[in-house]
């Protein structure tokens, strides 16, 4: 299996990034991904208070995937997820929610097991390992990994794990796929801006719909289908995200603007991803029942 | 069985409201409920356009609770809800999450039979009964039924639904219970403003906690404790739902803030109610495996 080391960490979604391993359609890939922090706080190499904030939020790639045009759709099949033993969780003062209080800066080093995070003596939690940065180069600018947008991006979506697949608009050649930020376990919001942040390997295969695109990247999982976007606020995300899914609506059974906007307000259910960074993220999920996934593309 | 018929429509929650009934701690209550367009449209009886918009949003109630005071929390078991066998599902120009695109008033009457809402010749989606409008009156003002906030109100949360519980902090002599706008089916947001609003009635038996009290009514489903807080934005909405969790989580497990932020970051969910009404409401919900309901109180 190609496997691609995680010494090759990018820190912007951009389309100059030179490629780190180039794979054909159907192939199996494999990443090598640091955690959220670069691993200077699960080595104790660094505290928080002396971080080198130059090496946070790095995805391992980009991975130019032949045949990937600009227009298409690239299709990443989450095959695997496995984490290291241990994690870390940080509170960062100003941050997350309650970010107005005073706190202390902490970080929290957990150890996992069998699917069990050790959160202390008395309290187990289980695992969900999840994916949270995961993109595709943009047309012309560069975006931090650590922001989200039409690119995929930090979406901090806890169904991007093993069995989901992920659907993303192609705006260069071969795509320039990365992916890292692994989460041992997140809540939806990420209401303290950290999960148990963890190291870890994805096993990836890729997939091409040629010349049709969707407009924000689509999430599948066993029965659903969800677009995910974000927004400078909540709100508008749930804009977005909901102007996809109507218009998906319309195409699927041929409904009028107002049939779709009703049915939506039945069946499409608004999910808050994170609301912690200056990107908040949304998905809107709906059944497979009432959707196909030809509707969600240009 | 008490009955409180649809006459009895209150469309404020107040302290200054006359009770339409008197019931004891364990008695069973039957509520004849209206629905949120107070029948006009379902009968046929007006268009949207020629709605009598002081009909709308009705609450059935309010009911005096013996032994109820100032500081205790009202316990209001839901029992089972029954729906008429006829919904309607509108769209209002301006209004929803695609408030600002053009589109047409409509209104559209639903069957509903054996569990299941006739959207169409061809689609078809599972109902999901459940309360809009439940809650107590506030301590001093008036609050629309339309509106939401500490003593409930238009909460409009699918899980509000026959073998829940919800506890509502008690503000007067009685706690003056109403509830009303069931939605035969609503998903997560309510994007278009409107569901399957329908007539029905509500069977419910109450209890008490004396001289305690939640912040935000607390919702209990089989598995989970929900707080539900309202705001001027999702973002608002979410800070006072993670505040009465993490507090509530430093209570059940003695933690310091700094370890109950960052456990709730892993545990507390954080979900969309509703996006389309001047308050916006959401719901922190954690696993009871975490929380008891103890914590919640003050």
């Amino acid at each position: 299996v190609k496997t691609v080391p995680k010494n090759n960490l990018i820190y912007t979604f951009s389309p100059s990034n030179k490629p780190a391993e180039t794979v054909q359609i159907g192939e199996r890939v494999l990443l090598q991904t640091e955690d959220a922090f670069g691993g200077q706080l699960s080595s104790g190499q660094r505290t928080l208070e002396s971080l080198d904030w130059a090496k946070v939020d790095g995805a391992t790639g980009p991975i130019y995937i032949q045949g990937a045009s600009p227009g298409d759709t690239l299709i990443a099949e989450i095959l695997d997820i496995r984490t290291a033993e241990e994690g870390v969780i940080v509170t960062v003062p100003k941050q997350g929610l309650l970010g107005k209080r005073r706190f202390k800066s902490l970080s929290k080093v957990v150890r996992l097991k069998n699917g069990i995070v050790q959160f202390d003596d008395e309290v187990l939690i289980k695992t969900n390992p999840m994916i949270g940065t995961i993109g595709v180069a943009p047309k012309s600018t560069e975006i931090p990994s650590s922001s989200l947008g039409r690119h995929g991006g930090n979406l901090d979506t806890k169904q991007v794990t093993a069995g989901s697949k992920m659907y993303f608009p192609v705006f260069v050649e071969g795509a320039l796929f990365a992916a890292g930020d692994l989460h041992a376990l997140q809540a939806d919001g990420e209401l303290c801006v950290s999960s148990v942040e963890v190291t870890g390997e994805i096993s990836v295969k890729f997939g091409l719909i040629k010349n049709q695109m969707p407009k924000w990247p689509i999430l599948e999982t066993e029965d659903e289908y969800s677009v995910l976007s974000c927004g400078r606020s909540l709100e508008e995300a749930c804009q977005f995200a909901v102007e996809a899914s109507v218009t998906a609506l319309m195409r699927e059974h041929h409904w009028s603007f107002e049939q779709a906007y009703m049915f939506g307000s039945l069946a499409v259910n608004l999910r808050i991803n994170q609301v912690v960074d200056p990107k908040k993220g949304v998905r809107a999920a709906i059944s497979k029942e009432f959707i196909s996934l030809d509707s969600y593309l240009d």
